[in-house]
């Protein structure tokens, strides 16, 4: 049951170590008694970090993790009796176990997405049957930045997006548990990508970008916010001592501290795209635009470097598979594994 | 809204700082990359020494705060239509803001509880209209050891509760958010009050003790136990990197680390108790058993104290009040605040 | 498990038949083919029939059973972490297989009824930690009228209730499985226990006062109201050949032919009460206000008539028996019974 | 809002009457006191004639409507974390506003059915990821016999359906709200068609095919039936007179009364399509099996039919309509339809 890792890993960024200076904060507020539940200096700080990074009507809940950080964002924007729109191969539909049916009661509403995007252009597809009570009735669109295959949405494709959002009366929810990725890719800052765009709510990842654990939930509208603290409650997100979480995000936030690690894993997947996309072994199968690089190769390929490096088989029956980058990987593993790839 | 912290407090052991050899440890896992999800060998290990502590037969889930670790160990042993008897008094039915209710959709089935603690003899009345299905079938009984009161059932009236659950085909869940503490009391390991008294489920606290965010479900029969991880993941308490969170139990754990520093609390606790019963204004209204102190004092001694301390007033009509000691509290802090208490 | 009927039965008024007229209505509209899902103008018809019976601002959700009635009203005016106050002995709290915890996950926050009814003075008592994210926000009230012990609210008792709703910001709801006796024995109109008094949905009842199988939902806020077809088909309760019932209420509602039927119920309780107070073995425990009479009667006694006359013991340790009365009972039914009751 | 019938209508079998020999079934059983909630000698009968249609090992639960009978039926074979392998067009998916997701908090998992039906080839692609916590595990399929679109699967297709159930350890429902009419046009019985194919769970369709108001669940497995009279109450579906949907479906599994109005609806909806098969602005979209008619028409000739008969459009973009036939549809009003249709 148990798999224990190679040394060297491009399975996934969930993988990777703290970094260092994230957990230096942790031990900086380990400082006498402070008020638990979020009522206390350190976490307040916080949230006015995420102000200033995010736009002055965020409104900011800590959380565990990001299926955790999705579902209270969604739980707050939904009636019981409406629906999510989301790409088919959202994180949302496939990987968290049907958490948005069993604790939010929602449908999830899917939409064709071959490189992980949904497009505007689709949502109107789902706009029908409206008032119909036999059918559920769409209220969110939610995308995920970058998506699952590593691509990211332009800032057009974004307020494309909103413009159907704005045309349906739907709200806009972004699932960006690597959000700092498709900011620091597209060169803008985490306001721009979120509230500029005309986003309700974001799933505001740390874990996968080099936090210990430490997912966020921002909201745009207090309206919609003032009701967050029962549901963060009651669906399991309180955290007692929250000023550990507050702290890895006052580090991450500090001079946008995450788009120098972020910046890593980019240019580490590039770098990955750039040494094995010309071999004649490979095929790339999505656009390497943030930290990931999904390629079909043999499968004696793929079984030659699994002994060496661990990473997963995206699809089985294509012999597609996923290679990941994180804050830490370092341009040596990346030429030791592009090395390994092309002696065979 | 926000409300900071004086220097000292009294008010939560969810207040403390983190034992500094937990922070190390959780430094001591920092180094490259290892599965996530619990895949990992830290995980295994601490899996391993959650055996040894609790009972060849303990199966162990690591999740993210206390209010979840009820509600996963509690999904685990209900059908729908199946209720919780606990004590009217029990975290469970007052301050997880009807999680019970909404995550798992039970009902809790309410024993009157004046110290804390439910009584065997009482669980009887409760088995009544059995097979009728216009009524929610108990199946449960949850207990809080020790209880919100601070107190502490004694191994015989933990195995009269088992008796009746026998009795009755209950299943026993023990919400230990604090159970070392009632270990340390009693003076038996954590297998004498979980696994040899019967229980099938124990939400096995950290956070209020020492460490920085990690919370256990530990289940003890192999064919429950296997529907966890689907549960622990829907539920969303699976964490991504588990290794920070197993670090923290593995030293908690090695050499019952969490004697010693649960044996501080709980002296703390009987040094307010020693200094402060005799003072005409303080009437002690609860055994101080483990790390609380409960008291009526008059209404302007409270205020005079809460200039200097922080601690909750439990009943705004009683003036009773509620102090709690950590691990981390000193002699001085307790004998200052007992001069300062008797200075009035 | 099956038990059958002894002919005449004091046990429940959902014991009865279906009234005559009720059943001719039923047949009167089995004409040719007639929209689905309530999209046909006999309900159409019958929404106006209960507008001019509740009062102008009513809509009404026509749904199959008791238990659906509250569960819809109450769905409609809860947000998940908000709870409802009711009294202990109410069919929500047990009789509902724990419907309103597991269907739309709130929690109960009951108040002590001896006589079935909650006291306006003892809400006041449930409206604490308000805007404590840890613990269930009351939101609404709900009363049976008449209550499970066939006692009734007064007017004056409804407006206290309302006044301290109004106080708090609550909600009021009305369990009025048998609203009708309750006008009846008050000598009031419908709107008059209703919309008069504030009340913001009434579950009302039709199945237990001669109907085959009739509940609405009636709203009186059109905010809330306009979700309630969506909740209504999820919840299960959107009938599709609509038509059927509402005849029945048609018929029901008409020159209050309830009314009529109501009134027999009353009364032959009274007759029962009448004939039996003052027999030495018999204590009135519960006013007979509607169609409802609870004894305290010796054990053989209650052996005794149980093998002539089916009805309840409800409480097996007081020998508390209950007698309930339907439009059915005739004066020949009550006399043969209290003689049987007499000749012991 | 409110929509009127035309004297004729195509639109739903839902729309029509109900069979005269099943009000007078309902009359008859009307005769004084019975046990409610399913306790009375009616019901304990009807029960019986279910085991005789559909096999010694059926357990039957009467209930009120279509979407209640799938939603208890699937609640009684599935955990949370458990999902329903079903057809992209089934009336799971599209009409029950979201009940599987937000009453059982399940997921479905749909497959492609351009006829409505899945294809036992088809269900392989979704067992995967078996054992992964987070991803949603397949445990029923769900098929509808007849489809939406009127089409059956063949007694081998079930076989076909079955044994993949048998490969994977899946249970097998059939939602059957229309199952009299697969019955005829197959030429079998209804054991024929669950028990002996091996479903596990029907729901057995009543109201569409003549009936007032009646559905049932059929079970074939004890140890799961067991716990469905709590599952029942808990969602709402125990009808109180009880005795009055027992009669109904009394009188049409008697001498297989379904058959012969079954056998009419069929017949009319083959009359339909032989008569406007070869118009030149018709086109036939989907085998009619049974009591359905999908054709394609111009828009202009929809507009035309409809001023005087009442019908579906099924889809607006290419003009497709659905004209339904049910027990009481008449050879002339088939006729006249036709000649309506030809006229243009």
């Amino acid at each position: 049951m148990t798999s224990f890792m190679k040394p060297i890993s491009f399975a996934s960024d969930n993988n990777s170590e703290v970094i260092p200076e994230v957990l230096e904060a942790i031990e900086s507020v380990n400082t006498g008694q402070v008020a638990a539940y979020g009522n206390d200096s350190f976490t307040d700080e916080v949230r006015s970090s995420f102000k200033r990074a995010f736009g002055d009507s965020a409104t900011t809940f800590l959380v565990f993790n990001g299926t955790a950080a999705n579902i209270l964002c969604l739980k707050a924007l939904l009636k019981s009796y409406e629906g999510v729109i989301c790409a088919e191969s959202s994180h949302l539909n496939h990987d968290e176990c049907g958490a948005p049916e069993h604790i939010i009661g929602t449908k999830l509403l899917t939409l064709p997405s071959p490189n992980g995007k949904l497009q505007a252009k689709d949502i109107s597809t789902k706009m029908v049957r409206l008032g119909d009570p036999h059918c559920i009735q769409p209220r969110v669109v939610s995308i995920t930045q970058p998506t699952e295959y590593g691509t990211i949405y332009s800032i057009q494709e974004m307020k494309d997006i909103k413009a159907e959002c704005v045309k349906y009366g739907l709200k806009l929810h972004i699932d960006g548990s690597r959000l700092v990725n498709a900011a620091t890719a597209l060169g803008v800052s985490l306001k721009e990508i979120t509230s500029d765009i005309g986003a309700d709510a974001v799933s505001f990842g740390g874990t996968k970008n080099g936090l210990l654990l430490a997912e966020a939930c921002v909201f745009f509208d207090k309206q919609i916010a003032k009701h967050v603290p029962f549901y963060q409650k009651q669906l399991l997100q309180l955290p007692g001592k929250s000023r550990f979480i507050a702290a890895q995000f006052q580090t991450f936030l500090k001079d946008e501290t995450w788009r120098r690690y972020s910046q890593n894993s980019i240019e580490r997947a590039r770098e990955i795209h750039e040494l094995v996309k010309s071999h004649p072994n490979v095929e790339i199968t999505q656009n390497p635009d943030t930290n990931m690089v999904f390629a079909k190769i043999p499968r004696d390929l793929i079984h030659y470097l699994r002994e060496k490096y661990f990473f997963y088989i995206w699809n089985e029956k294509t012999n597609e598979v996923r290679w990941v980058t994180s804050w830490s990987t370092t341009s040596k593993d990346v030429q030791d594994f592009a090395k390994a790839l092309q002696r065979r």
